[in-house]
């Protein structure tokens, strides 16, 4: 038997309003496109409907920028409003340039404009990163084992971009139910060498693994890990940051 | 139907020496197992296996440190042999410090160690990434096609840290026969936004998916991505570069 894992799009969620209890909708629609949730599975759920269920959404003609981010706003070219809620949302501005603002959020993320984003929103409107994505992530599993009997994992995952290569990729922001690490210390490798310090970043590559087939328009914002193998754990995504004092890019 | 696809390790391939020519062993490994190559697959191969079938293989008793590789090689101590072989392959030294190396390829990648290293190779041999990935995975495709009348895509992987998260993830250092970015510019999201400026990377995405079978131990060191979406093209991994003028992080 080869060693294979599937990845399935979950489809035909509605649109998520705040307050909505997102487990069951997730439930019911694996269940209807037939491929119901099962022991081992590990969600992949996107940001963006977490959010929403949260109620992160921001008007921005609500908003009052301070100076500081109406400053910003015009060194950057970008909406002094929109500066301000992602101000709001930013431990430290890592790096600014024209339309760019690279910030280390209050979670310690570093990400173009703290992860707010205003695609898949009413127009004027900001979608926020969740308060604590491994609380909600917790929270998920809380509910999805209450409502299945199941034990599952699952990723919060929103795209990032990355130094030196185009593009953006899939990423854990949140977690619950599973080791976001994997490594390789101190084993041997078949030539009979002690691997170094090889660990490797098993939550990233399954919200990567996820992503092709969510597609950015959000149509399809879960996706069922099936098969693949992870390490059960109450852990959640703070092994995934990098200690400042080990980082040569801050 | 949900849209899914799977990932399936192809197992059973013999050890690599240089001159080998991998592909019938893949299309071999792929059959005895039960899951012959087919019609639509993406295949992720580790860069371990092209570089010693290509014959990048070290020994380190044969090199002569040069004086600057002595030197630096103090300042951050590593060996001072493979130090010299890193720097053969490096283009610019982008950060140092003790025990550690990141450089920018000449081939542009900016990873630790140009990508030299030392696991799953005999003792004392250094493993070099393949000199022309790209024409690696060019090759590959052009002879799995003639063995198999299958027209494939491929990926040559390698796993690379990444500034700020801890852990490395399986990432794509050579590709042929698709577009490594999808781009969703100007596109509408449902709620009639255009979307700015939204690129992913799924070269990377669909690397890293293939990496929770890989197992860094590198006994699976071929993987079938088997119904992704992915768009055909004669297209290669410069794509994935970001252009030096538009990177905050150089």
């Amino acid at each position: 038997m080869p060693t294979r894992y599937e990845v399935i799009g979950v489809e035909g969620l509605p649109e998520i309003a705040p307050g909505i209890d997102l487990s069951p909708l997730i439930v019911e629609a694996a269940r209807r496109q037939g491929t119901p949730l099962a022991a081992g599975d590990l969600l992949v759920v996107s940001q963006k409907i977490v959010s929403k269920a949260e109620g992160r959404l921001v008007r921005l003609d609500q908003i009052r920028p301070s100076a500081r981010a109406a400053a910003l706003a015009v060194e950057i070219d970008r909406d002094p409003r929109l500066v301000e809620v992602i101000l709001g949302e930013t431990r430290r501005i890592v790096r600014q340039a024209k339309g760019v603002l690279i910030v280390e959020t209050h979670h310690g993320w570093i990400c173009a404009n703290a992860g707010v984003d205003q695609s898949n929103v009413d127009p004027d409107t900001a979608c926020l990163l969740p308060v604590d994505s491994d609380a909600s992530a917790r929270g998920l599993r809380r509910r999805l084992a209450e409502l299945t009997g199941l034990t599952l994992a699952v990723i919060i995952a929103d795209t990032f971009g990355r130094p030196w290569r185009e593009g953006l990729v899939n990423v854990a922001v949140g977690l619950a139910g599973f080791e976001p690490i994997v490594s390789y210390l101190g084993e041997t490798d078949p030539a009979g060498h002690v691997l170094q310090a090889t660990i490797l970043a098993v939550a990233d590559e399954l919200a990567s693994a996820a992503e092709p087939v969510m597609g950015k328009l959000d149509r399809i914002p879960v996706v069922i890990i099936r098969g693949a193998r992870w390490t059960p754990a109450e852990a959640d995504s703070r092994p995934l940051l990098r200690d400042p004092s080990r980082d040569l890019f801050r």
